[in-house]
């Protein structure tokens, strides 16, 4: 029985502890949240439950040995030290931490203390995402040339960080899952409408050794939601789109393909183009996040490495900075180590 | 009576041809295209109309005193200036030429001879775009805080230009037409699936003076078909689909401001943000190519200017010349002189 | 505070359970279902609830004062009576019974013992029907010309009645709620692709004394989920897609007027059709169910009339009731006393 | 070389015009409309054919061997019986005419004259009921269960049809091309807003002796277009969304499927439904009406039948004849013989 503590109970926290509810050889001890009102609606929720707005009274309870965090950024990583200090397992609300650093030294004393670090990377465990990494592994949609998400909508504007630092981790958690290969450099572009400087609208752009460019477009400032993601491969090409009730990915038989020729006495490329057939694969549909507490708390007990390991994790951190720098040199492009 | 020739029958000649052939106080009088099978169509389609592979046939031709131009960008420059050399009205399809500088020349040509030179860039005489340029004006949306445009497609690639050079001038020439102001600054990024080093795909992104950005994404190698533009004014929002068959424009009452308020013993901005109704205006639905041609015909005869005049044509060329810089430095920032 | 039973927690029952756990003066006593496995499930979310397979302990515990049946239709009657008769007020999944007979039988009961019976038409408390009642009641839409509804999906097909009586009333009850008018005659048709004879596909068709008609669409065999709804009035028209994630109501000025003239010495009727601008109200997006469970509560604590009161609920099976009749008949209209 | 006339310019003659234009061994020799606006149009689109307001000048001409008529239907008879009997080809625009007896005596007509009597169903010459066609042919959607069509919008109001024969022929012609089954009887309900009696919103239901059923739903009075076509097989299902720019047909891999099994000691009969992928066919995309063009003038060279032939002409009259019976007399079931 692996007995679990909840730090944060905002918007996240609830669906975490509703899911980890349900998980047989799981117990939720503790839900610990700064705000009254949030407690109260834990406990409304699950009376039999421990609440406290104190996040020591998880950290210091022998008893708790896995640890979710649900706080906000600026939090995860005096938490997670803290829960892996006291030899608790965790699971960290996407993004890991706010800087590459804070990332290192996380997963150094997870790696000394052989505990699970784990990452909330939620969309890596949907049906439509686990679709589309089993296509591409499969082979069926060819060499990946580019990847180009939006995610955009009429949203809360955080206070301490950006929109790319609070949406782009979506999207950057699926490329990297799906290709697995460290960009070469970014170039970022952003606007902030507030007198914070903090960007609610920006654009990010990943450049890679092979031929190929990932390009992310995120606002939380679009009267209109999108969640949309292009994969093109020379194969196939994929369209996902998250905001479908049913349909979310499409497979299109389209392509192009490059021939050269003699005409009039020069030689000319010839691109072929290919519009074919489309195909929509039946998805599965089991909650995302029920996948996410399974592969935590099956990864504990079988002492293996979830699918959001913290090899993802940090790799997400390093893009953002890098795309923190480059957006304030207007672009300017940034390689990474 | 106008005596038109059309010097260019291939994708848009036609439309043209088309539209100009309905103008009661206009009579096409020649067609001059390269290839044998275009001519041929040419006849079929009207045979009372001259042909002729020589496009002298219609510079040399004293009776024709206004000349459309819609061959291969590399080649306006050249048959814009016969044109206005042999005091000939001049419309040409867009981008108007392949550099800042030819424009220039082909002004200063115009203006000395006091000649109309319009550029055909057909989306401002849509009933969309001239609806959304009537709300900004009357004030309804506000300052504008962003321009969003995605145009995407399975497209033809294009051996003389990439597709910023084919499909952004759509998207640029909105966007000034509607907010008629110089970017500061651009940054572009791209990639070329091809070796030919020709972008089919790229990025683009306006820097103003203002607290304003643009951004413009545009492929030839996208599997679905995007037309989508997103406006967002500090009093209302607009969302352009220019693929919805009639409910093209959408005006949403929705916005976000900035509030200050103490909490917690520190200042912290609040952002109130508003999701309101939504609507969506009746469209003219005259086709867009009538109202150019019937503008182009009015303004030879009235000696007025047109909407789609040499300045906006000319800010166009400029950008392009300016992303073209910038993405082959990867992003490089390029100021706008 | 009242203190409730809920009978039935299969599909709806745990709905019903979360909405009614959240409301201030009001508590979940015992929960009953048939079915371990559901019971179970009840204990899991509510651990301090009383769980039974005996609705007697529900009927019979004088400390109950208020019952919500959420069971298969053909046991309504019975249970209803039985809590009625115990002076317990009754909250009744939709349709109230199987027959126009046992609902008069009901009402008479409540009537009698002053006891508040109501039906879960849900759809009548969701901000989408409330925003089209509003507009109709404001004479905004004008008289209303014809109701027309399809809602379609692959669904689980019931082996106690047909498509009708399980799908229909969802949009009768809109109906009966916006116009608030009884038929005059039904005609329905429909087919069994079991041998049932039970219907999976039926057509309704309600005729008004006045130059009204409505029409139901309702199938559990269609590969694509549909809930669509137009309404038009000879002022407006309305489109309510109850799939749209938030723009669910759409307000069309558009509509047609007939004119009478004299052309080529015939008198002849013209209709002049207009298509204008489209309106999209914001929605109040409070979940619907708990709309319905506060009207419960505060009815009861208010001795007042809620929404979805006896009458509707009345109506409605007498309409499904004479729709089994002509569906049986191929058709043949069958009056409404 | 066939010389052909049309009689009819107003709406549908002008794109006939253009596609017979195109065809090699064919030419258009005279026009005919009884407007003057429509004559100058013609002539301004082909000033090289003759234009007349009298028909005569059509049928009486010995050297036009093939007649296009595209007027409204109450002339269709006349005016394809003099035709045929000058010994001229005939393709109608549907519906063929308007009554089963007119049909029967131009069947009689063109068989014993040996000439060719083509009905303008253009739909069967799309790329989607094509390919829609092959697909019930290989057996790859099984028995059909159903065919339920949606075909509404804000229409012209006729003044000699009402709504059924006005657009239900499209749908009843698919219908035909694909099953072939002559229906055993029908059923129609419909409302005119006008008071000449003449229904501007209609229903209409085909009974077979099979276990199928077709239902249409046509209306000129709804402010959405929908071209929305349903197809359950007992293998797979099929919507054919004809307002779909590109991804018109859609093929579902989900069914049902009935199982009986022993429960609580009673047969209880199980529907196992299954959801499965979806496949999107490319679609040809040439113009119908050019292919109708081609099959109309190839089946006159060649003495062979066309795709949309006097049989399915006259099975769709039959239809529309009956469920005008029907209609008036509030849905009774007209049995066809």
């Amino acid at each position: 029985m692996i007995k679990v503590g909840i730090i944060g109970y905002g918007y996240w926290g609830p669906n975490l502890a509703r899911n980890f509810n349900l998980i047989d050889n799981c117990l939720i001890k503790t839900i610990v949240d700064l705000k009254d009102d949030r407690l109260k609606l834990a406990k409304k929720n699950y009376p039999n439950i421990h609440i406290s707005n104190d996040c020591n009274s998880i950290i210091d309870d022998p008893e708790i040995n896995a640890v979710i965090i649900a706080t906000s950024v600026s939090t995860h990583y005096e938490l997670a030290k803290g829960c892996l200090f006291k030899n608790k397992h965790v699971l960290i609300e996407k993004p890991m931490t706010d800087s590459r650093e804070k990332c290192l030294q996380l997963i150094d004393l997870a790696i000394k203390k052989n505990l699970l670090l784990m990452i909330d990377h939620t969309y890596l465990y949907t049906g439509a995402v686990r679709k589309i990494k089993e296509l591409i592994d499969n082979n069926e949609i060819g060499n990946i040339n580019y990847f180009d998400s939006v995610r955009i909508n009429m949203g809360l504007f955080q206070h301490d960080i950006n929109v790319i630092w609070d949406l782009a981790p979506h999207d950057i958690s699926i490329l990297q899952y799906l290709i697995n290969e460290t960009p070469e450099s970014i170039t970022a572009t952003g606007i902030s409408h507030t007198n914070n400087n903090i960007e609610n609208i920006a654009y990010l752009n990943l450049f890679f050794n092979s031929s190929k460019m990932a390009h992310f477009s995120v606002s939380w400032s679009s009267p209109v939601k999108i969640r949309k993601i292009l994969i093109g491969g020379d194969k196939k090409m994929i369209v996902y789109d998250d905001l479908e009730p049913t349909d979310k990915v499409r497979i299109y038989d389209t392509g192009y393909s490059i021939n050269y020729s003699k005409e009039e006495e020069k030689n000319i490329m010839l691109v072929d183009y290919r519009i074919g057939d489309i195909f929509m694969p039946k998805l599965d549909t089991t909650e995302a996040l029920k996948n996410v507490s399974l592969d935590f708390v099956n990864c504990i007990l079988n002492n293996k490495e979830p699918i959001s390991n913290w090899k993802i994790g940090l790799e997400i951190v390093t893009i953002l900075e890098a795309a923190q720098k480059s957006i304030r040199n207007r672009g300017k492009e940034i390689k990474i180590i």
